[in-house]
């Protein structure tokens, strides 16, 4: 591969030009072999702003063009792929009608609301041929990427437990007064349940090979009581009343407990709404080591040093094996130069749809991972509002996971 | 207080000389005002071992007398209190005799077999008019005792999560091929569910006020695959067909969510046949703070200074925490001088019993406290059994949970 070397040019349509959609279009807008031709947003000073912001990128020389109706979009004969970056609940169906207008979709990352949801997301790509990819970001982070490397290779013997979160104090984010433009300040008044899983579940399906040979069985949620928002809402947003007074659902901490097909256990943590340090909250455990992504340290069987001080196994700094097992994409990648949002795999995320559709090639994270990943906020509501009962998570290939090969191609190729 | 000071003598019966047995036997016979009239064990050579060590730790001067029937320990009209330190299953059985004898009981630590067991031991303290101790040490480890004093000082805010786990690397151990006298091994070839909760769960219970003010109300436990000790014992016991060829159950990580009636959620792990550091997986969060084991950090929101590198909030060593807010019986302690194991809280645990015993106080760790912390193992095999449904805690307390204050007196009291 040769990053950064153009490749033949891709035209896309954007809908959801908020913080993240603004910034990810610019992102977009970098590329030179993207061609952005629309942008939409139903508030009109969001598109005009991204318009703006196109305009002085190009010197005056962006194509794009602006509406506030996603039905224009759709409806454009001259791109081949429509990027979602809208509130979460209208992912799956943008990307339906996407699918149904002849596009490839790529959606933002959030949770679904239902499972027939992810369902009928499936069925239109069946029915339309299209395939559909989430933009899980965090399956790109140089962390992520490296750790799965390492479970290939057999550092951690057989994989039997990995654990994430989403652990990320958002209370001064969610407490914002904006209530109409806030995607996610409603979901914690109205909803419980493990609202954002796939920054987490998302590299660690790649680690179990969810889809590739296993798949998520079944799954129970527990949700705390719901006390850090409105304690902090209370005492930093008193001159608001509605939010003052504003009922919280969503619990603060919700665990998940996820079964898969072949004895795995995942672990999951929501925990957005008391005072903490960001964290994914990863751990992986296998017959030969563990690995920590709070105290960034690994313990690998045999391998790692025995400090004299500790009367049990002792752990060793995650640095040395960060860099052994660094992937091909990522050392092109930091000769290249780390670029756009989130430590860079803001950028790695979007070439790899790009790129995919630049070589025909198989979606490096497609419909049915879209559907697996997602389906779990759904279920975790359904779990939690029946008292912490196992719901079982559907299998959304029809069997085919059972042999199920990834097709992608190239240095963005995360299956197997 | 005035530690190492002489109280009145108590004369005691100790039932289990295994290892835990022999190790706390010569730490009692080191206290003066501590009188150990019989010792018993089902093995003859175990009982001689002890005896041998009790004639030299006293020159020669010892009471004590051996025997290999607890029948003969509950029939001595010279022990007010007997020390039950056997395999787990019989800790409840062997305490309700002792009850029954018009003795005192303490247990070791350990999981119920059955929840009715449990109910049973609070009968028989209701019957007999005799409490019962549960000899969880870590209540009395210098930074539970830390943290416990901190949320009753309000560093947490309102808590509403914590975290512990059982997470020790014993592959060695259970894979020992002295299956009869093996307490843990059978455990893990046939048993499956959170079988060691109340390292962790006791000082949680307490941090959250479980039988003074709350309870826990229901569970949900998941387990793994067993796959860490059968690759064990392959490589590391070929030599022993029964240990290579043996079925083990026990999934390797169980993880075990749990709901209280005020809302807060315990998450705990049990995690022993994978190679992993020790560690007890301590994690508390509340309304101001949070506070992890395994990076020995916290986060006090407002307080806990904001680092330049830090995008998000930041941790602080815990250890200027773990300073302030030392409790008076470790400031005394340290002075004292720290013995006995686990880092001296073993001593500690014991001195609870025997002073509660001298000053005819409540037990700091009551009838109740064992039986709602031990019944968590039974729980949890039943909800892994059921294919990880959850399942009601009982109350133990027939209601009295919600306005029961703990009656304990001095500086080993823990409840409110």
């Amino acid at each position: 591969m040769k990053m950064g070397v153009p490749g033949k040019t891709v035209s896309v349509g954007i809908i959801g030009l908020g913080c993240r959609g603004f910034d990810q279009t610019k992102l977009l807008a970098s590329m030179p072999d993207v061609s952005i031709r629309v942008v939409c947003d139903q508030y009109a000073d969001r598109v005009e702003k991204t318009l703006e912001m196109l305009n002085e990128v190009s010197g005056g020389k962006a194509p794009a063009q602006g509406c506030t109706n996603a039905r224009e979009v759709m409806e454009r004969s001259d791109i081949e792929a429509v990027i979602i970056m809208t509130g979460w609940e209208t992912h799956i169906d943008l990307a339906v009608q996407a699918m149904r207008a002849g596009k490839t979709p790529a959606m933002e990352v959030g949770g679904a609301s239902s499972v027939e949801e992810c369902f009928r997301l499936i069925a239109a790509s069946r029915e339309t041929g299209k395939d559909c990819m989430l933009l899980e970001n965090c399956c790109y982070n140089e962390e992520e990427m490296t750790l799965l490397h390492m479970i290939r290779e057999g550092v951690f013997g057989e994989v039997v437990h990995c654990q994430g979160g989403y652990e990320h104090d958002l209370r001064d984010e969610i407490g914002n007064g904006d209530i109409n433009r806030h995607y996610r300040q409603r979901h914690f008044k109205n909803r419980n349940g493990e609202l954002y899983p796939t920054h987490e579940l998302g590299p660690i399906a790649r680690y179990l090979d969810i889809n590739y040979g296993n798949r998520m069985v079944s799954l129970v949620s527990m949700a705390s009581k719901a006390a850090g928002l409105h304690e902090w809402l209370a005492e930093n947003r008193a001159d608001d009343p509605r939010l003052v007074q504003a009922h919280i659902n969503e619990g603060d901490v919700v665990t998940t407990m996820i079964k898969c097909a072949r004895g795995e256990t995942i672990l999951l943590t929501h925990d957005c709404t008391l005072p903490r340090p960001y964290s994914r909250g990863g751990r992986i455990q296998g017959t030969k080591a563990i690995w920590m992504e709070d105290n960034r340290s690994i313990h690998v069987a045999g391998k790692t040093p025995q400090k004299e001080e500790d009367w049990s196994h002792s752990w060793e700094p995650d640095r040395k094996y960060m860099e052994e097992y660094r992937t091909d994409l990522w050392k092109e990648y930091l000769d290249f130069g780390k670029r756009g949002g989130h430590g860079g795999m803001d950028y790695l995320v979007l070439r790899a749809f790009i790129e995919a559709l630049q070589n025909g090639t198989h979606l490096p994270i497609d419909v049915y991972d879209a559907a697996a990943w997602m389906s779990v906020t759904a279920l975790s509501e359904q779990s939690i509002a029946l008292g912490s009962m196992p719901v079982a998570v559907p299998d959304f290939t029809d069997g085919q996971w059972l042999d199920r090969k990834d097709e992608a191609e190239g240095p963005y190729k995360l299956g197997r």
